[in-house]
């Protein structure tokens, strides 16, 4: 991971729920700072991600706040379109650890096949 | 960063704050599951950490949580003692982003100076 990238947590403004984990690097978090719109840094691809670019569920962006040493910035936002996750649920972390097994919670709310077919 | 670490998100479960980000080997995650109290690794430091051990605000992980990519866990927490961050206040994301400004918006809870002296 290139040292520049932060930890990026999203938390829905309005149900506190935290909707996913992704990566900043100064050029993401200018670019979500001058267009309101959460841009991230993929590290799978290696480059600038402006979320919901593709499926429609972007990210505006009613509060940012940095860490007290540096590496993560929360960013409390309205969620358009319903899903942050690509799997089609509202948030990422939609499996819980119950005893020894991780159960999935989340409904999905759409159907990715269908959103990002080619 | 060592591959096998994951950003590892506290959350209090009844406030619904984000108090902290922190990392998570798979050691850290073992401990965390058997004591019911939040573990983490440090990367400054190198070693794995009982948050609290020094300062008595321990995390009691209520539920923990798995993300889409396996690159992140949730942790919702009940927190002891009042404070998070180790500059005292009770989350480390206290620092709000005011046009071009970043602005201290958490009040301390705890002096450091008294809780982390030798």
């Amino acid at each position: 991971m290139p040292p520049e990238l932060r930890a990026a947590v999203v938390q829905d403004a309005g149900t506190e729920r935290v909707l996913m984990l992704a990566w900043m690097d100064e050029e993401a978090l200018r670019l979500t700072r001058e267009t309101g719109e959460a841009h991230f840094y993929s590290r799978s691809r290696a480059t600038l991600w402006h979320k919901g670019e593709t499926s429609g569920n972007t990210l505006a962006v009613e509060e940012l706040r940095d860490d007290c040493d540096g590496d993560a910035i929360l960013l409390r936002v309205e969620q358009r379109g319903g899903a942050a996750c690509h799997t089609g649920r509202r948030s990422c972390f939609f499996r819980r650890l119950d005893g020894d097994r991780w159960v999935v919670v989340g409904e999905r709310v759409f159907d990715p096949d269908e959103v990002y077919r080619r």
